[in-house]
């Protein structure tokens, strides 16, 4: 596993033992982060003492502290992640946290309600930068900035990853577990260019990254706007209830086809024939013996959007095969993605439970990871209309987190929160000096050293905390020790200690660390 | 140089090696953003086309996109500040974008107008986060919300680091090369321990992150605020007039001692004698021998105050010396900083230019670093007011990134924006499904590779996209390759070809990265 140079060692050996482990009956929606918990003591102690501050001390509403243990695994995971964007030749880029306001509300629409406005205070009116899947629980962070950039820059060709924050007013009372305030991890290819090899490495970036990751089996949906398109047109949608019929079919992955169904009839006001024609497409999944069966669909053939999408969904699942990947993708024509501006392919990645039973259904875990293409966004932003074909994805790393974290906590192991390696510690009074003197060397020499910030600590503590922390070693002065001009070395693990010359330590300490 | 693994070898020796020229005449208030330039332009281009968008496409005021070159010098520098924190046992904290209006406002008083408030849109009034010292050029991001972070949890002792974007209304045209939006990397010790151990620390942080930097020679003024009170006292200031004539003192950096004490005399109403007395004071400069020579001044002495001041200093300067850094540091009875919720020890530190002739002054080009101790902050947002002792420091890295991006630009040097190693080629038609699979090989063991995304790309364009790119090897794969079941390996530097055979190929190409 190439990348992974971050953390300590011990700290990834740790934590990737934990996200090995099998997700067995993962809650994403039960996870209570530190902050709301220390807000509802916090909150129930003040009352009663409210005369030094007339405010109660809490983050805003659906946000939170990430604390020190929090930000390991955060930083694991994106350390993951960005490092696969680079082995694929992608470059950073980063936007501003807030946007104009009318750049982000002409794009998003009916939803610009959960856009958190700035105050106008003089000037622009601003926003803090959204995105738009929520419905579908992922996560798009940069798209608009993204195409706002290329049209801006006159860039023609970019392929590149942008990993930040983005902010949306949703009610944490409706969506539970769910954040105002998250990161995002995106990866995404600009340009014209031969069809369907940007597309594939998207995918194949998705199942590295989920790989790499171990959060247990995965599987990836791949459909194609323009063929869900000709099924409502050769079923006998009206356009005009496209985009409605396209919302029931999104929630095939939540609720049954009845349901569905039912929703389709009664509510958006489908005849049940069409519906049920609908239902013959919309309930297959498959590999590329289902493209070659749509092909031959007497109906859908006659489609040349469909035609088209089918073409490309077959090329893309050759480049697939090439890659080593093809079993992970399932081509779902349930797949309809929430945004409107997807031109093509579309795809989503779901965890999948083990069956405990053989007999069982997989279960999904929920999506981790999505994107497709967007022929038209840059367009929409160009003062002439010209387009920059785009295909990308977005990496759902707080479910993702929020996954890691209930793991952990299930399992109740400890991971290091600092990278300290050795710890300078005395015996005695009065080596304040010399242990200054020492942990300065240490530090100078690059490696990662803490001590006690006391005149005279007493050993005992010293040790407890190397332990404590997870530090590795501990350097130990005393009188007898400077007499000698030596230092003694102690490995915290095996509690064996043994004498080193003053003038060896550095270098034995090194020998030491690139061992382990 | 430990711990700067983040970039590719070559990029970083690249940027280093721009990193350890000399400073020169750096003038960081012209660097002109990327986006502020393309956003002139593009103002100009939008005019007589604006029937697509009725609005011009730009980033808010004082805002710009970080192009993929600066994401590399911001990474670059980022990396080796967190690296250092880390090295000290620092744990990472992360903190919401916004708080609570209340908390930022009851901090920061006067200057709340500078803090960029969210729109009421029902429920708690937010602010984006903010720092006060915009005066002393300097950023301070988290002191609040760690502050409020310990308050909230309870926490009585955090080491702790915290790099993030922070927001300011600034007026860019007032301020010139000043943004709204820009990081801030922060450092703190949190905690009740024995005297300037931690203090100490702070200072060889700064140390160390600037050596490693090679931003050229660097000095770090060092005072304390019970000094500068006990010197306002015995010079018979007003203790009303304590703030603005602290005020007038922290611009002796930039202009001078005649113009601080007319301003002192005239502006701010003090007897033109008491401002003598303060000059005596505040014009002085020096190193340990300054301390003492402090200790015996009649006025001072007679200050308590002040003695603690000095003797905490005395302490400082005797750590300072354990760690190699006393003569990085001066102590200068000038140095006021702005922030009123310092409590003991102040400094900053300030890049020296090497003077031409021998008799010329150094000149400074601004401060890139700073901090100081702040014991009273916690207790302020604790309802019982249980104080928590800190201290802490600032690098100003957008400081430091202007510097490091306008030397780039002087020498015209280019670092690369990607880290791909290998790039997979063919000089002949239909070898896309043989690039494909090759390509995938590599990925899987963790080698960045690229390839053009074109069934038949001519080899030519694929070779100057290396050169271009900087990318060290191509792997060239053709019919007669695959007949005799080799892969070509072309050095992009030397131009030098070998056949290897396909099966030997990952590890070949392992053996040559790891030696480069």
């Amino acid at each position: 596993m190439p990348q992974l140079g971050l953390l300590h060692g011990r700290a990834w050996t740790v934590l990737l033992g934990q996200l090995r482990r099998p997700p067995g009956a993962v809650c994403i929606g039960a996870v209570r982060s530190h902050s709301q918990v220390a807000e509802a003591l916090f909150a129930s102690q003040l009352k009663p003492h409210q005369e030094k501050s007339n405010f109660i001390i809490k983050t805003p509403k659906g946000t939170r502290d990430l604390s020190p243990q929090q930000m390991v695994v955060r930083e694991k995971i994106l350390d993951v992640v960005v490092s696969c964007f680079k082995r694929h030749g992608a470059k950073g880029l980063d936007t501003p946290a807030f946007e104009l306001k009318e750049i982000l509300t002409e794009k998003y629409g009916e939803d610009s309600g959960l856009i958190y406005d700035l105050k106008d205070q003089g000037g622009e009116l601003l926003s803090l930068r959204y995105d738009l899947t929520y419905r579908s629980s992922l996560t798009y962070l940069c798209e608009v900035p993204f195409a706002r950039y290329l049209a801006m820059n006159k860039v023609k060709k970019m392929k590149r990853y942008h990993v930040g924050k983005v902010w949306r007013r949703e009610s944490p009372t409706i969506v539970q577990g769910r954040y105002r305030e998250f990161y995002q991890c995106d990866f995404d290819i600009a340009g014209q260019f031969d069809p369907m090899i940007p597309d594939a490495e998207c995918l194949k970036i998705m199942c590295e990254i989920l790989s790499e990751l171990h959060l247990g089996d995965f599987l990836i949906k791949v459909n194609d706007r323009r063929i869900l398109d000709g099924i409502f047109a050769v079923c006998g949608v009206p356009e005009s209830k496209f985009h409605a019929i396209c919302s029931s079919v999104d929630k095939l992955d939540k609720i049954s086809w009845k349901d569905v169904r039912h929703e389709m009839v009664v509510k958006k006001g489908l005849a049940p024939e069409v519906a049920d024609r609908i239902g013959d497409y919309v309930q297959c999944h498959g590999g590329i013996s289902l493209v070659e069966q749509m092909f031959q669909d007497p109906r859908l053939s006659q489609n040349k959007q469909a035609l088209e999408g089918l073409g490309d969904l077959k090329l893309l699942f050759e480049y697939l095969t090439l890659f080593g990947v093809a079993e992970k993708v399932s081509f779902d024509l349930s797949l309809a993605r929430g945004l409107d501006y997807y031109t093509g392919v579309i795809y989503e990645a779901v965890l999948v439970q083990t069956p405990v039973h053989a007999e069982e259904e997989p279960l999904n875990v929920g999506s981790v990871a999505a994107g497709g293409r967007y022929d038209g966004l840059v367009g929409m932003f160009d003062p002439r209309g010209h387009k920059v074909p785009c295909v990308g994805l977005s990496i759902g790393v707080e479910r993702i987190f929020s996954i890691v974290e209930q793991r952990m906590k299930t399992f109740g192991e400890k991971i290091r929160t600092t990278e300290t390696q050795v710890f300078v510690a005395t015996p005695q009074k009065n080596f304040l000096q010399e242990r200054l003197k020492l942990i300065s060397e240490l530090w100078d020499a690059g490696i990662k050293a803490e001590l006690m910030y006391k005149n005279n600590p007493k050993l005992l503590p010293q040790l407890h905390y190397c332990e404590n922390m997870g530090i590795p070693l501990v350097v130990i002065i005393g009188e007898q020790e400077l007499k000698e001009g030596v230092i003694k070395l102690r490995s915290v693990a095996s509690r064996e200690e043994v004498a080193i010359k003053r003038e060896n330590l550095v270098a034995e300490i090194q020998k030491r660390l690139s061992e382990s």
